[in-house]
C-alpha cells in the first residue's frame, strides 16, 4: 500500500504560497493525498476549489480532525506552503506537532529545519524529511564542463518571476512530449518536484551559491546517463531580474539550454511579494532579449493567468502572439500541446 | 603589537589562484605579513616578484623554515590561494599542520573547512578561522527592499570572468575617492576583502543561494547606517555568463547599483580554468548591453593586463576607448584616477 499524506496549507491555499499543495493535487505525487489542512475551506473538495475538478480530496480544519475523519491512516504530513525566507508560522508548527505525536513522518520544504526544532524533533518518532537541509561543500559538485558532452538537448522553463507556473508548465510539457513518443525527462530544482516523484534534480535555493551550477550539471549528467532521454526539461527558478534573488542564467550558461519556454503573468504588475515597493515587472520584450544575450532563445511564451478571466487571458494571449511572433499558450486552460509541438519542431524536425 | 601572519601560496604564487596573497601584499591587510610560503621563489622578495616593488616580505620554502628565520614570531597562518571547488591540496595541508602545531591560528578561505579536518583541528590549539564556513538559513537574511531607502549610491565593480581584478580595482578606487575627499566605503563579497580589513560584507559563494541578495542588502544597510558614506563600492563576483557560476545580477537588481565599472581581460580567450573547453569569453559589447538590460550602465572599463606587455595593453586600452566611447583604464599601470573622476562626475557633479 502506497504512502499516504496529509498536506498542510493552513490559510494559504488560495495563494501562490501554496504552490506545493497545488502541484501535488494536480499530480503526480509521491504520496497518495488523503486531505488538505486549511480551515478556510473545511468540508469542501480540494480539487474543486483548485480548478473545478473534483478529486475526492477533502479539506479539514486541523490535522486532529483529519486523523479522526480519514478512513485510511496517513503515514506522512507534508508542509504544502512556501514562505518568503522559508520560516515556520506558528499555526503550522502546532499542526506539525499534532502530526508528529500521531506517528506521522514530517516532510518539510521550508528553510526552517524541523530537525533543528527540538520540540518537534522529539515528537517526530516516525522521522523528519527536511528537503531544504543544506548539504556541505564537501558533498557538493563544482561545474566541470562535462555538460558539453551531453547529447540530449535541454529546454529550460524560465519565468519573469517566482510563483508563476514554471514547474507546472514543465510537468505538463513532459507529459505531452511523452504522449508523442518523445522520451522527455525533467530536472527538478525545488522541493515540489521531488515531492512529485521526479528522480533527478536538486534544491536550487538551499545550495551553497558556488555549487549551484555544478549540482545542476551533475543532475543533468545523471539523468542523461540513467534515462537516455531525447530531451531534458529544466525547471527554472525565480526570474532573471527578481530583486529578491535573480536567477536563471545558470540554466542557459551552465546547463546550455538550447531553448527557453518563458512564463509570463500578464495580470501581475510587480514582483511577487513586493507590490508595495518600486519593483515593477520588467517588459517581456526585454526579457526575451536578455535570454538571447545570455546565449539561448525563447521558443514560446506560457501564461500564468491568475487574476484574469477566460476572455481576458485569451485576448492577451492573441495580442502577445501577434506582438512577439512566438507561440503563446495558456497551459491550464488549453493544455500544452502547442508547446510540445514547438519543442518537437525545434529539436526533432 | 599587531597580529602577524605567514601566507601560504605553495607553488601557486605566479597564478590567479594566489589572488588572495596578491591582495594582501598590495594591502591593506588585517595582519602584518612576515613572509610568503612558496618554494618556487624562496629567498626572493614577494613584493618584487609581484610587481617589482620591494616590500621586505621574503618567500620561504616551508612554514618550518619561516618559523626559524623570521625575527618576529607569526601569530597567524593564512591560506593565500583559492582552488576551483575550494578543496585542500596535500602540500598545503602539510604546511597547515606545521603551523598549527607551532601554535599559529589558522585562517582559511577555502570551502574545505579546517575545523572539520580532525587532525588539523586537534593540532590547532590556537584556533581556526574558517572564512567560508556556511551560515544556517536561520542566521541569514532574506531580501526585503529596504535597500530602496538607502540614499548612498552604489557602484559595482563587475567582471567578464573570475580572477580578473574586480576587488583590486575596487580597493584602489576606494582609496582614490577618499583622497578626493569623498567618503567611499566598500562591501566585500569574498574572503580576501575580509582579510584586507573591510568591515561590511559577506562571503558570496558560500552563502545559501536564496539569501545572497538579502545578505548583500543587509551589508549595504549596515554600511550606510554605520559609516554614512557618500558612495558604496560593491565587490562583484564571477561574471554574468561564467558557466561555472554566473553571477552579477544581484549587484544590479538587488543592490540597485547606479553604475558599473567593468573588468575586462583582453589577453584572456576563455573563461578562467576552462581553456580546454568550448567556453570563450563573450564580446565586451554584449556584456555592456547585458548590464544595461539588467538595469544599470557601464561607466568605465578597467583592464586586467596579465599576458600583455605595456605597449600592447596601452594600445588595446586606446582602441577599446575609441570603440566603446567609455574611459578605459589600466589600474596597476596607470592608477585609477580616471575611474575616480568618472564616478565623481556621474554622482556628484
Amino acid at each position: 500500500m502506497p504512502e499516504r499524506a496529509l498536506i498542510l496549507a493552513n490559510g494559504l491555499f488560495d495563494s501562490v504560497f501554496a504552490k506545493t499543495t497545488h502541484g501535488l493535487l494536480r499530480g503526480p505525487s509521491r504520496y497518495t493525498i488523503l486531505g488538505v489542512i486549511d480551515p478556510d475551506y473545511a468540508g469542501q473538495d480540494a480539487g474543486r476549489v483548485l480548478d473545478g475538478c473534483h478529486r475526492s480530496i477533502p479539506f479539514f480544519h486541523t490535522v486532529a480532525e483529519a486523523l479522526k475523519l480519514t478512513s485510511d491512516r496517513p503515514t506522512h504530513c507534508v508542509v504544502g506552503v512556501a514562505t518568503a525566507g522559508g520560516m515556520l508560522p506558528d499555526a503550522l508548527r502546532k499542526e506539525l506537532l499534532t502530526a508528529a505525536s500521531a506517528g506521522l513522518t514530517l516532510v518539510n520544504g521550508l528553510h526552517y529545519l524541523l530537525s533543528d526544532d527540538h520540540e518537534i524533533a522529539e515528537q517526530a518518532t516516525a522521522g523528519i524529511i527536511d528537503l531544504r537541509k543544506p548539504r556541505r561543500a564537501s558533498e557538493l559538485r563544482f561545474w566541470t564542463g562535462e555538460i558539453l558532452s551531453v547529447s540530449a538537448p535541454r529546454v529550460a522553463v524560465l519565468g519573469m518571476d517566482c510563483a508563476i507556473g514554471k514547474r507546472t508548465t514543465a510537468m505538463l510539457l513532459r507529459a505531452a512530449l511523452r504522449v508523442q513518443g518523445i522520451n522527455a525527462e525533467m530536472i527538478y530544482t525545488g522541493q515540489t518536484g521531488w515531492l512529485q516523484g521526479l528522480q533527478h534534480g536538486f534544491i536550487f535555493d538551499s545550495t551553497l551559491n558556488d555549487f549551484v551550477s555544478g549540482e545542476l550539471e551533475g543532475a543533468i549528467l545523471a539523468c542523461a546517463r540513467e534515462m537516455n532521454p531525447d530531451v531534458i526539461l529544466l525547471e527554472g527558478q525565480s526570474g532573471l531580474r527578481n530583486p529578491a534573488g535573480p536567477a536563471g542564467a545558470e540554466f542557459i550558461c551552465s546547463a546550455r539550454a538550447a531553448g527557453v519556454i518563458l512564463q509570463h503573468a500578464p495580470a501581475r504588475s510587480h514582483f511577487e511579494d513586493f507590490e508595495h515597493l518600486d519593483c515593477p515587472l520588467p517588459p517581456l520584450r526585454e526579457e526575451i532579449e536578455l535570454i538571447r544575450l545570455l546565449g539561448s532563445q525563447v521558443w514560446a511564451i506560457s501564461l500564468f493567468t491568475r487574476g484574469l478571466d477566460d476572455a481576458e487571458s485569451s485576448q492577451i494571449a492573441a495580442e502577445l502572439e501577434a506582438c512577439h511572433g512566438l507561440p503563446v499558450v495558456r497551459p491550464l486552460e488549453d493544455g500544452v500541446g502547442r508547446l510540445a509541438e514547438t519543442v518537437r519542431e525545434k529539436l526533432f524536425s
